[in-house]
């Protein structure tokens, strides 16, 4: 008898077992392929906007995301460098076979962990709770609770043009036939997704001459809190290209044998990730669209082709591919694809990943109808973390929404329809100026010590950094600097140099004011600062918080301003064209509905607390 | 229009592909998981007897699996040491998971190779040649040949207990529809086989204070001839156990439930390598078989089970497998199967591994009905070699039973019935005292290089060698040593030592006579041979001559004895159950059709070239 059952060990599989296995829970973990785990279906990448928050919050967590990353990563940037704190989100490109071996160690190191290479085709069930799982050969394992991360292969079918094959994840792993309908039988309400990816192509084909290089960044930081240096590797280039006039035409040569615009496929795709000919049929005006090419490995030949996801029949894709500048001889290793999917609603689970109907199941990832390896991975640390605390007899452990974007992934999913594979957005999080990627560990780490994945060593770290944040900024309000000592940091600044002494944190708000300058200003800063710390991410918190103060207040008297107006009317006549830091999908919304309150327009699912801060600002208050 | 089209990046696959597009021609590996290339379906281990001289004389021939094996293996050894030299056989476990990387990264390195992540299910096919291979989605792709080199996946099923799933090599991996039927539509005759493999364990689970352990060579051997040293890894143990009577009464009580003795499975199996339960049905006498537990790499828990391959019900495998001492607390990470596969009769082939119905299609490996990835790889190279010889209009590569192992393994494919999985044994090589794995590289190398596989530095490197061994043989033959000089080397032994001055040469053919020794012994001798080299492989070539010069002198007569009395007749009355050195297959076979003369004995299925020249020495020459 475990007292935790994983099936699947894609993201969300893997963390589930690794929290639950590090708060002592007996675990095992059924995967079809042992040398699949962790595969990374699609984009060879981590993060980026949102995700890379989310990766950060998971690390902080005690996940093993960030730390995967940063030991297989092959290119880290930055991105959103030239806006606020709020928006920098770090992304890298992985080795996607290292990724998977490194993550298949890290299981097999782990205790606690039994490995099993099946697949799980039913549940077994008792007076309302889950016993155990069920193999293809009748087999029955005994587990207290199961946690089910299924990804794409429950009924999964594979669709390249007119020809659609039964598939998993790619054409040479078969789906899973049994589960659906077994879970549908228990009372679930299933629905269809679909999703979709672009072309793999042969590297040495490209014509470097025509496409533009996008280096990593020359000082590239790490994902994990707890990584000290990405020296190990040197980091590859992607390169940036676009699609020609020439190339939607070839594409739309195919529309009549596309799966998706002539039926064929019932499932419903991702509006923000939409396949190359979705974004030529809806954008009919826009006579190009970027293309990435990413290698998939240090290695490797083999390349994605991001932003060029296709199910057109493959003929097609090749003769698109080729009008695309720099790929004129390309090869394909393989075509694009769509594939269909079950999924589950996610009203059907509360805000701890367990099932309303079935005690002790809990669902992580695709299945619940979310998109990406981040929003899966952290889905299935949260089941890993709770079915762990329940079996303890422990409170469970929630995040809301003003303590991470995981908190609003899983508000949203248990609030909200999911009629499209779910991605996370920063406009999603009405916090999240507060949910900032660099301070995930500040917010998180006491949380993931107390649920048991994180262990008393980076505990008493992350403890340490905030007790010296804390040192750092009564020294930035205490000291103060005579006007002579900085005058030469304001040279060509808009705002006049200070006539009296200021306080350091006063100086710090200043945008053209920067903490390294003053330490090398003032002798006394730098020591009193030395005193407390040379830890560059304590400057950075510190800074943060005084250069945003000001945002940072607005924002949690925003989140007490839609707390008490729920009920504020909006005019009839209001038009949302206009408005802008709307979400598409919160526009279309909003114009369909016509909400008379902004209660009322909080509620309708596809608007999110986002939109409502926007309104509230446009509205009035 | 590629040259050559490989279909399957198995390890006859990934040869042929290497082999073909070192000889220049343009080529297209096609494989369902690229992934997956070069992944060891079975035992995680390179070499063993007679599969060891296969893998070295693939490596003299410019092959790959030699040069995989050095780089990935994770224990060394040298098997049958304390018999003669031809019967030491090279071995090694692999790190599963990094041979596959290997091999990838070799096949993306070398020029004239583009990858396709596909399925073969169909051949285009054009007044009697082949033109192309059909792909699922109809797509056509057009090559002057084809190597097909499908493994187990041609309507692959597996088998465990009284359950059976579709699988190509896995249950993970689905089977190839299609294929099979396309070829017996075009006229072949196509036939079923099994294999199995057994449970994989997880290694902590083992108890090593009641096995044995067995480590690597103290001074591993290379497997390639170009391989300096393998200095770079670790070696890791296996261990020995083995079954005891209650496992063997655990096994039985599975046996009404076995898919094997149920009749649920149609293909035959290989005698040599039977399951488990097959050596309990059929030696009910033995109350104990041995189990080696290999590990699968040297950073996972999964560990092999080698002597236990079963398709008995999972219940079964692990209650037996508790049975067995060091298992009691065993945990099973994957239960042991059989799998059926269609294979084609290789009457149908011709000894370039073309087939005789179709022009420029090729088989190579399990489709012919083969067992092991040194005769599948063996395969793969020759088809790749004749296929691209073929298209320069160049004569073909064909290796007699006198010139290589892989001769043999081909002219038995193509000259006997197959009824079971073929295994390369020593005893099926009737010149084995010649075909040895020390000197590969002499009997092959050039061949290798006129085909186009070897280069040149490899070839004169081993001209060089070859230059060297003569030189030293001549030193030897002239080189008189004094008795005085020699008389503490032959302290001891059984022969009196020499009275008057004495050829090198004949003091060496003394068992007693160490080349090293005579080095410390004659200064003069030491600075003759210092001049023609310092490599020790030169002198074991001489001193290997020089040793077994009455051993090599009969082979060759054999030979010759073996074409002259063809027709010798045999006494009806003979008994070959008394007859020593038979094999077990010829003994029965002979037995059954009771042959008039040595002539027709030679041309039964199943009698061995060895089994005849036991024959001749029994029946009186």
């Amino acid at each position: 008898m475990y007292d935790i059952i994983v099936a699947g060990a894609g993201h969300a599989g893997c963390e589930a077992v690794l929290a639950a296995a590090r708060t002592g829970m007996s675990c095992l973990l059924i995967t079809s392929d042992l040398s699949a785990i962790a595969r990374m279906s699609c984009n060879p990448a981590i993060g980026g906007v949102a995700k890379g928050q989310i990766t950060r919050e998971i690390d902080a967590l005690g996940g093993e995301m960030a730390k995967a990353i940063d030991e297989t990563g092959i290119q880290f940037r930055m991105l959103n460098k030239s806006k606020g704190a709020a928006m920098h989100s770090p992304r890298a490109q992985a080795d996607r076979a290292l990724y998977s071996v490194y993550m298949r160690k890290i299981i097999e190191e782990q205790d606690n962990i039994d490995l099993v290479q099946d697949t799980v085709t039913g549940l077994d069930v008792e007076s309302g709770a889950v016993r155990g799982a069920i193999l293809p050969s009748g087999r029955i394992i005994k587990g207290k609770s199961v946690i089910l991360c299924c990804g794409t292969f429950l009924n999964g079918l594979i669709h390249i043009g007119m020809n659609h094959f039964p598939g998993g994840r790619t054409i040479a792993e078969p789906p899973v036939s049994g589960l659906t309908e077994n879970l549908q039988s228990l009372g679930f309400r299933a629905g269809r997704l679909k999703t979709g990816t672009p072309p793999r192509i042969d590297s040495r084909s490209v014509n470097y001459s025509l496409v533009e290089e996008q280096s990593g960044d020359p000082d590239p930081r790490p994902f994990s809190f707890h990584t000290d240096s990405l020296g190990h590797r040197a980091q590859v280039s992607c390169f940036v290209t676009k699609t020609k006039e020439t190339t939607h035409e070839l594409l739309r040569t195919g529309f009549s044998r596309s799966p998706l615009f002539s039926g064929k496929v019932q499932g419903v795709g991702p509006r923000y990730c939409p396949s190359v000919e979705d974004k030529i049929f809806r954008f009919p005006d826009k006579n190009s669209h970027h293309i990435f090419l990413e290698p998939e490995g240090a290695e490797t030949n083999e390349m994605y082709v991001n932003g060029f996801s296709t199910s057109l029949p493959e003929d097609i894709q090749l003769l698109a591919l080729r009008s695309i500048p720099g790929l004129e001889h390309v090869k394909m290793i393989r075509p694009g694809y769509a594939i269909e999917y079950d999924f589950f609603f996610p009203y059907q689970i509360k805000n701890t990943l367990e099932t309303k109907i079935i005690e002790n199941l809990y669902f992580a990832g695709q299945i619940n109808g979310t998109s990406g390896y981040e929003e899966a991975a952290a889905q299935g640390l949260m089941a890993g973390i709770n079915a762990s605390l329940k079996i303890q007899n422990r409170k469970p452990f929630v995040l809301d929404r003003s303590q991470a974007y995981i908190g609003v992934l899983i508000d949203d999913l248990v609030t909200k329809d999911i009629i499209e594979p779910y991605r996370m957005f920063t406009s999603s999080a009405e916090h999240r100026i507060s949910l900032r990627h660099d301070n995930a560990d500040i917010r998180l780490c006491r949380m993931g010590h107390e649920a048991g994945t994180v262990d008393f060593s980076s505990f008493t770290k992350t403890e340490y950094k905030i007790s010296a944040i804390r040192q750092l900024r009564q020294l930035c309000d205490t000291m103060k600097l005579h006007p002579d000592q900085i005058i030469s940091a304001m040279a060509g600044a808009a705002q006049q140099p200070p006539l009296q002494p200021i306080a350091i944190s006063n100086l710090l708000k200043r945008p053209e004011i920067d903490f390294e300058n003053l330490l090398v200003l003032s002798e006394d800063f730098r020591a009193g600062v030395n005193e407390i710390t040379t830890d560059p991410d304590v400057f950075e918190q510190v800074v943060i918080d005084l250069k945003y103060e000001g945002y940072l207040k607005r924002d949690l008297l925003m989140t007490e301003k839609i707390a008490r107006l729920e009920s504020h009317s909006i005019p009839g006549s209001f038009s949302y064209a206009t408005v802008s830091g709307l979400s598409n999908e919160g526009r279309e919304k909003l114009t369909l509905h016509k909400p008379e309150t902004i209660g009322q327009a909080s509620r309708i699912p596809g608007v999110s607390p986002s939109d409502i801060s926007v309104l509230l600002i446009k509205i009035g208050r």
